[in-house]
Formats: structure tokens, C-alpha cells, sequence
């Protein structure tokens, strides 16, 4: 009862069916505001996503999701009124994936994992699942760098950050990543788009988005491989079909071309 | 010719035939003293795990390739000389595994789950490994809260890490873990014991195994559920086995009723 879809089911045949069911199936709901919309080709209780409207640490599952044509819905906190709700997730975070039975799935690796399984984005092939979340986790390093600078008051921020991009640290990092992109070839995990890849580009993204003021939005002028990169990523047709319907505010950023 | 093992082979069966080869295969390799042994029943090249001797970042590798009677050696770095070999490494950090090919695979969360999955150890279901990755990454967040610590001088140390364990947020990331053990039932993903349990094992026996002074041995008196739990995992005799026949220094906490 605990599996989403019957293994006797290939993932292509998954992703057809999905296909078919998927565009009438997307939904937002902002709480306070709910609004839940389903079909009957979708089970009652379809995969629900909380998190803020920024991309932040929900937007690689937002995407496989939608790469994959995975029916969900998110519900939307605010910023001001999340302690509300903080008591009803797992570990007192988001984001957090609320299952078809209600159950609540926390942690956003665990939840992005998933997502990119049903979506057929995570490899099944043990080492090429391996190079993908070698990719995931660097880019984790890197924008777990900039983490404690929430913690500092808004107008110590700039400067913190600055610093950590002036850092040898912050620059190997990057020099790291590229160095790993231009050795994977096209794909950081084997010959087609996978999990890694969608983590890279929306690391990178969220960097230069203007999410962290003090971080300049052509930061990648100065690291052409990523910079390449994350433009011809945002360019998969799913991915830049995503943006175009919703690419306003922070998302400005992660459409091709923007860095 | 990524791919470790043919997938026509079962896991069952691939289990079978590396059990056979397992006990004579075992190495551990000191860098400076380098003695690598092979026998003709396995590849050229076998896996290496390239890391310090501290159980640490690749503690959970080790257990899964033993548990599951995967062939491995250790290469292990002495932290005085261990500068001279940094370059080598693909983002200059150790854990690292060298493939068989000699290609160096980086980050301890992509290794072990590699591990995990050569050992049979990652579940298959993706509901199951989102369960495993849960655990595995709120067992992260809980050990990341002592990282900082490491920066100071080591005279600053014990104060700073009294005050983490003396926090509400350690507290409470503590009694989470606890609830998600109570509620997950025996093992964290599903009925049998899975790569979620390995880390939360290692996770709990590093934080009270002594590298870090400061934190006492006999924290988890203050947590029951996490105490028995840690002692039902270190029960299982793989396991069990393993700090029979190296139990010394920091690894004595990773016995069984060692908490």
C-alpha cells in the first residue's frame, strides 16, 4: 500500500499514463486561501508539496515533477504565518511531501529522490545514480556556504556574503563543479538529463537570483562552463516551458539566457 | 562498462557469489605502507574507500560493503601527511571510493548510497528509500549542528558544543528522531533493515564515541528510544562482527550496550 505505482508497470508506461492526465491536473494552493483541484483520473488525495513560493529547497522536486509530468499540488506558506503550521511537519521544516494516505514526508533529499524516481529522472543504473547525486551533493556544499548568513541581521548579510564569494573556498568550489561538467560530457550522470542535473541548475539559479542580496546576478560571468550550463539546462523544453508560465520575481533567473 | 554487476543477476544471487570470495578479500592499506591484497577470485581492481581511520564520513560505507559482503580495501590517511595527497582527490575531500577502473567517485552521500546498493541495502520501493533517505538525512542535520565546532581552537570546543547539547534545537531534533523510531516500527524503511538504519546507527555511535570532547558518553541515557534502538542495530551480527575485530579507540562506542 506504501507504493505509489505497481512495479509490473515499466517507467515509460508510468510516464504515458501520467501525460495523459497530467495538464488538467496541476494546482496551487496559497493557505489561507485553499483551494484543492482534482479529477477523477487522479486518485483523491494527490502528492501535495508544502513549502514558501520561493524556489529555494522545494524547486528541484517542482521540477521533476513537472519533467516527468508527475501529477501534484502545492500548498503554499507565508513567510508570516508559518509557526502556525511548523508543528505539523515531521521534523518542524519544509519542505515536506504530503503521500496520496496523508502520511508526511520530510526532508528535502529524501523528498527530491523521490520525486525524480517517479519522474524516471533518477538513474536505476547504481553508478550513474551515484555520479548524479555526486553532482547533488557538491552543489549542496556549495550552497550550504551561504547558510549561515540567514542567521545574521539583515544589514550584515551583504557583507558576510561578500566575503564568502571573495573566499578561495566559495571560488575552488565552483572551479571543482566546473571541472566535473566539462569531464561528464552533456549530462552529469550518463547520456540523458537526470536528478544531478536538475540539482545543478537550480543551484546554480538560486544563487544568482537575487534571493541572497549581495550576491551579483552575473556571478557566473566569471565561470563560463557553469555559466553555459545552467543556460542550455534552462533550455530543455519542459524546464523552460516551466518559467515561461511561471517565471516572475526570483524565477526571472532561472530561465536560459538570464545569467 | 559503468555498470558493476550484470542486472540479469539477482541481488539474491549476487550476494551469494560475493560471500563466497568476502572473508579472504578484506584489506586495509595505510598510506606511507601501502600493501594491497587481491586474490584471483576478485577483479583486478576492487573498490577502495580512500578516508582517515576515525569511523567519521565513511563509517556507514564500511558497514554497508560488510554487511553486505561486498569486497573492499581501505586506503587510510594519516591527518599530518594527509595535505600531500588533497589534490588527488576530485573536490580535494576524502571520503572518497576509487572504482575499479581507477576513476575517483567524491561525496559521502553518493558513496554510500552506492554502497548501499552493491550491498542490497537500499531499497528497491521508492517509498521505502525515501523512508531510509528521511532518516538518513535528519541524522545529518543532527550530526552538521557539531561542524562548526571543528573550526575553533580546540581550547573553544568542549564550551561550544555543552552549549549545542544544552539547546532547544539539539534537544528537539533528538526527540524527533525518537518519535520517527517509534512510529516506523522496527527498522526506519519497511519491515528489514536498510541503509536509513545504518546511518542513524553510525550517526548516534559517532556523536558518543569520543572524537568529539565535550559531548558525553552517556548522552543518550536522556533518550531511551534512540538508546535502545542504537543498541538493537549494533546487535545484528554483521555488525556485531565487525567491532568484534575492530573495536578499539572511538569504535568501543559502536559496540553493543556501549550506550
Amino acid at each position: 500500500s506504501g507504493q505509489r505505482w505497481s512495479p509490473i508497470l515499466s517507467s515509460e508506461l508510468q510516464r504515458s499514463i501520467l501525460k495523459q492526465i497530467f495538464d488538467s491536473t496541476q494546482s496551487r494552493t496559497l493557505l489561507g486561501r485553499r483551494k484543492v483541484v482534482t479529477t477523477a483520473a487522479v486518485s483523491e488525495m494527490p502528492l501535495k508539496l508544502h513549502y514558501f513560493d520561493p524556489p529555494g529547497r522545494a524547486e528541484t522536486s517542482r521540477l521533476c515533477f513537472t519533467i516527468g509530468k508527475v501529477p501534484y499540488e502545492e500548498v503554499i506558506y507565508e513567510f508570516k504565518t508559518w509557526p502556525e503550521h511548523k508543528a505539523k511537519m515531521p521534523f518542524g521544516q519544509v519542505p515536506v511531501l504530503e503521500l496520496e494516505d496523508g502520511k508526511m514526508l520530510a526532508q528535502g533529499g529524501a523528498i527530491e529522490r523521490y520525486a525524480a524516481k517517479l519522474a524516471g529522472l533518477y538513474p536505476e543504473d547504481p553508478l550513474k545514480a551515484a555520479l548524479a547525486d555526486q553532482a547533488a551533493f557538491h552543489m549542496a556544499d556549495i550552497s550550504e556556504l551561504f547558510v549561515p548568513t540567514f542567521r545574521l541581521a539583515p544589514e550584515e548579510r551583504v557583507k558576510a556574503r561578500q566575503e564568502i564569494l571573495a573566499a578561495d573556498k566559495f571560488k575552488e568550489k565552483l572551479q571543482q563543479l566546473s571541472k566535473l561538467l566539462e569531464t561528464s560530457g552533456e549530462y552529469v550522470a550518463g547520456d540523458k538529463l537526470s536528478y544531478g542535473d536538475v540539482v545543478v541548475f537550480v543551484g546554480l539559479s538560486n544563487i544568482i537570483c537575487g534571493f541572497m542580496d549581495g550576491v551579483p546576478r552575473d556571478l557566473l560571468e566569471d565561470y563560463p562552463v557553469l555559466k553555459a550550463y545552467r543556460n542550455r539546462i534552462a533550455s530543455i523544453p519542459a524546464i523552460k516551458e516551466f518559467y515561461e508560465k511561471r517565471g516572475e520575481g526570483f524565477r526571472a533567473a532561472f530561465k536560459p539566457d538570464a545569467a
